[in-house]
């Protein structure tokens, strides 16, 4: 999407053909800085520490990953340290794993000396993919916006979305956003809903910050505010992204994502889940049960990092000294409170029958372990 | 409660015996900073900036801050000014109209020469009875808490709450925190998950801070935790505070408890409400429908204040410059979702019937009306 007025996207190789290019999302919406990766560390740092975040960047930033090991060592081990390295850097990400998969699949055959270069042609070709599968998300979630504009007759959409499933997250488009940014684009009257989403508040610095500069109309909120306007009919849809879906339709995304859900159904407000087909993980049933939640530092509740009004960053303690706080990165929300799941295939509902009817050759797959 | 361990009211008179002392509850949690409030302008704007908060304590003020224009002024015009003034600060605070009409009944029909004493003494009534209710509701929601702690056999409680329906909400005790402060001190095991509260934060400012000075093991979490911490079973129930309940037990209070009250309802934890009776309007019913809600400035959206690691107090902007923030402060919890109100006349279904029961001196006016 754009960034002043120039098309960017969020992962690219740097003019010199083999190092990695990315934005700095931490440092955002204060400052745009663009990093390079260098070695197997220098990407595994960039996804631990969430200067790049969100389910499918993740996935390919790992997938450049093992292309940087590799240039250091194309050996067997080489090749399943550097996975070993990115699978550990966060947990809960299925994409992670995912593209991990895609790359040992890629190469491991393969003799040593043609590993980096097949490595660097799939990791291109997961980025690409990425950017297709966003483009065909946003056709068809585009379709339910222009279905609730048509009867609005020119009022705005409104629409609420939760942290941050925008380009930020993915190579290009988003995911969440991919609908909003099509049907902006094609001229249908929106505005979004945006919560800020604590505790690391991507919905604030990431989400309001790229919607604005691709002039999408939008207004930040508390989290806690979502409830209180759905119940006064100022919200006619929620799209949310999500970084694991399972075979039933429960869908894992951040902490929070599961109040507004309920808040959706309580008030006949559509919920729409925008996921690729990556996201979908259908070794897993039970959501709550079974998805391992991941819990973070206590200074991402306690302190908050901003811009004084003369332009320095600072980081400031917001909760008394010495109080403990408590940091779970995700919640789950139950497929019940799930109007439908945007896919590349088309919107499906959250349930087995209508995941493994949209993707027979993965749902079957299970079925035959 | 107390204040590095010596017993401290939120609101008392100076040595001089008209002057208003109270905390300024804006510097919390960083700093312990006591104001003196001399006249109604004072008052005024020692509620309307949130200095002081929480619906008994600014009744409570805005009885002395009546006192206090008195002071200056005992005619009719004089009390009618100050009504009108302090009636304007805060739209939401029933308390605040409830106290008002208190003073000006206690001193409406008195000579002008009697009314600056009789409004002192009624004030000081109001506090009193501010803390005679809570030491009640305390009592009454207690027997909650040893209920649960009966059957957990030994382990904590587990107490959720949102924003600062505290000791510094009230003159003394607090109102969802009476129950928590008596049973802790009568040695019951429990332990507090406290909501952040965003966006003006006073459950990080106040809450945990008035917990922890007096001893009370809580964690504070993001206002996105609660409904994973319920799906969990890490909550054994809930108690917040309000600022109005409707005749037929809706309740209004900080904006996010309507979404604690779904993930409550949707995981089977009871969900309660700590409420003195003046917070009861029985002239109004539905609250959704009938309640305004007051909406604030962005700026407790963008910005953020608090301590730098070397101490100093720094305001940072969290959000994209130029960047729309919406801030509604209140939302409404309809009765269906409220297990119980736990009041100074003991714990009441939220239903119209439960609270006429309860009530009938007030709601029985209603019906003649």
């Amino acid at each position: 999407m754009k960034v002043d007025g120039r098309h960017t996207r969020t992962l690219w190789l740097e003019p010199d053909g083999w190092a990695v290019g990315t934005i700095d999302q931490r440092q955002l919406p204060h400052r745009f800085v663009t990093v390079r990766l260098e070695t197997l560390a220098d990407a595994a740092e960039a996804i631990r520490s969430m200067l790049v975040r969100g389910a499918p960047l993740i996935g390919a930033t790992a997938a450049y990953g093992v292309c940087l090991a590799l240039r250091a060592d194309a050996s067997d081990r080489g090749l399943a340290t550097a996975c070993e390295t990115l699978a550990a850097t966060r947990p809960t990400a299925i994409n992670l794993r995912w593209a991990l998969g895609e790359m040992t699949a890629a190469v491991g055959r393969l003799p040593v000396e043609c590993r980096v270069a097949a490595a660097y042609a799939r990791a291109a070709a997961i980025a690409d993919e990425d950017v297709a599968i966003n483009a065909a998300i946003g056709r068809h979630g585009r379709a339910l916006i222009e279905d609730i504009a048509r009867r609005k007759g020119g009022a705005p959409v409104q629409i609420l979305t939760h942290c941050n499933a925008g380009w930020l997250a993915t190579v290009d488009w988003g995911t969440a956003t991919a609908p909003i940014y099509q049907a902006h684009d094609a001229g249908v009257p929106l505005h979004v809903w945006v919560d800020e989403t604590r505790p690391r508040n991507q919905g604030a610095s990431l989400t309001a910050w790229e919607l604005s500069q691709h002039g999408v109309p939008c207004t930040l909120i508390a989290d806690n505010t979502g409830g209180h306007l759905m119940q006064h009919g100022l919200v006619d849809l929620a799209i949310v992204g999500t970084d694991r879906v399972t075979a039933q339709g429960d869908v894992c995304n951040k902490i929070g994502t599961y109040l507004k859900a309920l808040a959706a159904h309580d008030n006949g407000v559509p919920f729409y889940v925008a996921l690729p087909s990556p996201t979908i993980d259908f070794a897993v049933v039970d959501g709550i049960r079974e998805i391992p939640i991941e819990e973070r530092g206590a200074e991402e509740v306690t302190l908050m990092t901003g811009a004084t009004a003369d332009g320095r960053i600072e980081t400031v303690r917001i909760a008394p000294a010495g109080v403990a706080a408590a940091n779970y990165g995700f919640d789950v929300t139950p497929a019940r409170l799930v109007t439908g799941l945007i896919t590349e295939r088309g919107v499906l509902p959250a349930t087995r029958e209508g995941l493994a009817a949209a993707f027979p050759e993965r749902a079957g797959l299970r079925a035959a372990e």
